[in-house]
């Protein structure tokens, strides 16, 4: 049975090899699925219609590989995706597993591991551009403590800058046109991670040396867990130019980090994310890849884990048309439109300070009481977005 | 009974009129403390040992006085302050009780709306300079939605952006030597607030006109209600040169918004925050006023007010003996300098590329198995601070 | 423009006075619409299709009017309620707002304001019996404390349970057949809350005097606030046969409490607490009123409260239409009945101990790798959900 | 360095051999530590001052092991444990880790898997009667779900309540003085588990055949995660007698399950928590183990792991005496006895009813304003407690 909300390589939906080939293990078990290889992971995602597959320098390339092991794979791995009719958009560095890292990588105390970190990020770089991303994410899972009694926040800092600063003028020494997209996470594994929210990150990036470069990658989950708006993040990052890549997937507000698959927590944040996505309003389309980090629960098998992510998938979709159709609903331009109204161009009198400007502002006739008086009709507004959502309309 | 904890001027204690002055009505009951006027909290709050006290426009000239009610009001106050021996390090702008703000004042969808709250944080500012502040602050507590139909955030974010770029000219025409401290929060009395973290609003200076003058205010309660660590918050503000200001209080995670005794919860967080106002690890001390922002519980008649004012600052004050001891514990330091050594300069070699450097980088020999074989004490440091914290160990 | 999904009387939705009379005030500003009066009120209910209105006592008799005018007041809302066609099914007794419960009413720990809390509500129920209610709810909003140091929770609870011994044994000695709900809440506005999940009043119930005649009254809002599972709450309630009453409206998680429209926050919550209420797999229906404690955005008018009373009851009647497809669904029935399959009668073997059935049960051949390996479709199972939600199936 | 908080066997205190044994992984990466075996652990244990070790059936016995392997293992330990001095006072079964639970032990929807998990409990609990364990720990950690589509919760309870039933029997069939003690908690690893906290588990309790011989084990980290208060927890047990075990530790609100040392966040919580258990207000003390269940931050090797133990011990220690002397200070008893003073006996009106104590307080004289009057005192009785607390104070 399909329909028109069934994933196809147009939708450019991807997903990481950690994603799909999760094998179910948790703080409380070990892993419940048999593993499945690289290759295998491949072809199961053309076969549920997705664009691409993104990786891990370690979902690959075992740690500590030979260099001769490491060319076989990416190349064995590179064949595979390009028989399967995917591609590489993104590639990260694993800077987290390894106890190595156990306190943290570029923000590591011992200036040894931060060395070390960077150059593992060098080389999971050069695995991506062998693979064809033109992405590279970085997840700094160990960038945190438990205690801040451990370092000074300020010193890990300047420490993360210093990573990112020399990784950008390496990247460009080498002449490849990549970018960098940081991902903000508030805490797991560590008790608090740096730079805990897309905010935060984006601040941080301001601060970098190359910083044109250098974007975000906002993750559901990741805002949500401390019941932060993924919405917002996503739309500051937009105004500011700076969305480079996306992780989707769902997450209860308070909670371990849950991946859980997109759309299933949260329909209505989700329903304004999509929408977000897909352009809304007289902005632009999103135009990166739709990628989801997410797995399968614990309680399914390898049928359970592609049933995941075909429901990923067709939940984008579905949401896609659900956010055109309120849209393009008369009821609610004319909400909109008429809350925004400005008939009398007083919204320019605001903006860069000019005493022409000033002196019409200060002349202004504004009654408070009856700005006050009017309502706004959102209940009817947000009723309407429910109803888009639960699609009793249109 | 008096001791070393005991408050004085020169500890640079400031309070809001506000705080001491709230009657405690709550959403579930009304006030149940008789009002006390301005000068009466002025003369409590000299009498406690305070250094300042702060204000909104209205806590002090009720909403629509006339301009000569304002002066005579203004020019009592600001006699009443002199004769107390006070000071008014801040002064910001109430932007969110009058129903006029009911969606917003800077990011309001009636453009008409956002004129006129510019126009009273102009007036606001006008006071604030009178009486003799030097940093105002902002608070947007209506700059929010409870649905993201209501408007687009993008469209928000621009909005902010007007108001600031306005106002930071006006005061720059006006030849006033004054700064700008915003100050985020993430939720209530709107269900989503823009720009909900210290982090968010950090960047968003960055893309302000006149960024140089305008920094952050982070609150304690701000910070912690979705549960983000306040002082990372606050030391990445210190290490960009951005805190103008600060609110000091105390709330737990996950909950609305109590603006608790500073100290009364998160004790270890408040003697980190405390630390790193103080000057530690060979950073300079916050020179800002140590602000509270909180108020005592409904439970409290007049006394309770008063206890509670001191309470605030007599804990600030037994922390800050706390953390100097922590400081200068040879144990910690020892830990610390330990875990941080770098007998061969390897944590120089990270920073703006440059090939020599990375080519030093590559050559260096890093054995990942023996780095992650270093047990850090982390454990045995953080019992050292909870040790110095209760005060069991010298 | 009308459909199936919207309220009619037999629907029995009620709504409490102060949800739709809610004036738009918090925390950070007034109220922002006129008051309406309680006969007002009544007749809007009525229009909009609701069933029924419930009260607290000073909802609609001033605090501290006399027995005269009491009387009168009571009756002309009897005689509106008459009129317009409805009924008051539910009455309660305000136990937070005047400052003399400003520690508590049935917990405080002045002996006097724990009578006058007892005798407060024994007016209250009066009011209740005469007005036609059959059930009684208790929401203690100021038993609680923000600091540990001020009783000992045993105290507490001691009291409490001295406030329903009496109520309830008064109850009866007057021959009224009433039903008493208690309603949980974790936090707001104190601190903690005793008692601070339906759990923990399910738990203290069972050591009243009175059990029988009393059960809970839980609430999306207030199981939702720490993160806990409102279905979870109602179907222990239900297994126990104490689901006495419902309020229903709808909550982000880890916030103040937001009391928004039903169904407007986690839509798939509200799509299984409806499927649990509506009866589904062999269990009855909830048979009491479906009671919405919700009040409409501060940005709306009245016209925006009317919209908000409809939008939680077209919300409710979607969510019905969609759990039973969902429950009718072929695909869905299959993937249940194969995981709960028990052809030998296993599940026998487990219940009160019995020493045939134990040896049974130690001589079951059991495979625990053969049994781990089975996959759930808990994955497709769940995407049914959300398909059937969101409109797709069926 | 030794003092009077270093711990000694009288105190009482206990750990799970799967907390100092817990090598260091978490969901990113791998254990860091070397393991340590049952016999090591012990001896370490005896070490650092603790009375007993406490243990899941496969933190000794393999999962798999033949009935020979099985009685060598147990033989040996419990030799060990002789040897060193220690006791086994509880014990628990693993009811998670393998994959056959992954869909619930006592309440799998595949009867096959209740039967497997009831015998697996009936082996554990033979296992602690061998090695002299008095308490029997249950933590269901997998009985929940992700989706409430998987099964009607009801279902749920019953079968939960039917292997409590049964094992209940069975113990009191083999003529074993034991008692159960259930532990409660809200998520992680499961999405939502059933009986969320210990209020929800109290009242299951008394739906089960032997409620008599079972009891609680509430988890400090458990009832935080949710943001609920652990005192009000454990007090509402102690109330009902129903505290039959502890789990001591920390956590930060709204996070994943941390674990952390005894004390190490919450101060003030711990400081609370402590004085409930070491009697105060007239109540008695509770007589069980102080068992922590918490282990090493991943940062340490196994001299941290020791530095750990040792410090939830000390803090322990120095909170009692903290507690202690709160309770002893003048101050503290003086706003106490005059916030609950009762000079007219009007407590004493209040509790099972009856008609002449009703009369009497029908005719009591209560002026609301006047009783609403009276401040608390409690802003300055919890800076008392935070005083005491940093060892300002006595």
């Amino acid at each position: 049975m399909t329909d028109q909300f069934d994933p196809t390589p147009s939708d450019r939906f991807t997903f990481g090899l950690w994603t799909v080939g999760n094998p179910g293990g948790d703080p409380f078990g070990p892993a419940v699925r048999p593993s499945k290889s690289p290759l295998e992971l491949v072809e199961g995602l053309a076969q549920v219609g997705a664009w691409g597959v993104n990786l891990h320098d370690n979902d690959l390339i075992p740690f500590g590989s030979s260099p001769s092991e490491r060319d076989r794979i990416v190349s064995e791995f590179r064949a595979a995706v390009d028989s399967a009719g995917l591609c590489v958009p993104m590639a990260t560095t694993n800077l987290f597993s390894h106890p190595v890292f156990r306190d943290g990588a570029f923000t590591a105390s011992d200036p040894k591991v931060r060395a070390y970190a960077v150059r593992k990020a060098m080389r999971a770089i050069e695995t991506g551009v062998e693979l064809g991303a033109q992405t590279i994410v970085f997840w700094g899972g160990r960038e945190g403590c438990e205690s801040d009694a451990c370092r000074d926040v300020r010193d890990a800092i300047k420490w993360y800058r210093d990573a990112y600063d020399f990784l950008g003028g390496w990247v460009k020494e080498q002449g490849w046109d990549l970018r960098f997209a940081l991902e903000a996470k508030p805490n797991e594994p560590r008790g608090d991670i740096y730079l805990a929210t897309t905010g935060h990150i984006l601040h941080f990036i301001e601060t970098l040396e190359h910083a044109e470069m250098i974007g975000v990658n906002p993750e559901v989950a990741h805002e949500n867990m401390p019941g932060l708006s993924m919405v917002h993040a996503v739309a500051q990052a937009m105004e500011a130019s700076k969305l480079f890549h996306i992780d989707l997937n769902a997450q209860r507000i308070g909670r371990y980090d849950q991946d859980l698959r997109f759309g299933s927590e949260d329909a209505k944040g989700a329903f304004f994310l999509v929408r977000l996505l897909e352009g809304t309003g007289g902005y632009d389309r999103y135009e990166g890849p739709r990628h989801f980090d997410a797995h399968a629960y614990r309680t399914e098998d390898w049928d359970g884990v592609w049933d995941f992510a075909r429901g990923c998938m067709r939940t984008y979709k579905i949401l896609a048309a659900r956010a055109a159709a309120f849209d393009a609903d008369p009821e609610v331009r004319e909400i909109l439109e008429a809350g925004q109204a400005d008939p009398d161009s007083v919204g320019e009198l605001i903006g860069s300070f000019d005493a022409e400007r000033c002196a019409k502002l200060e002349a202004l006739e504004l009654d408070p009481e009856a700005l006050a008086a009017v309502g706004k009709r959102y209940e009817r507004l947000d009723q309407l977005a429910m109803e888009h959502l639960l699609g009793v309309r249109g």
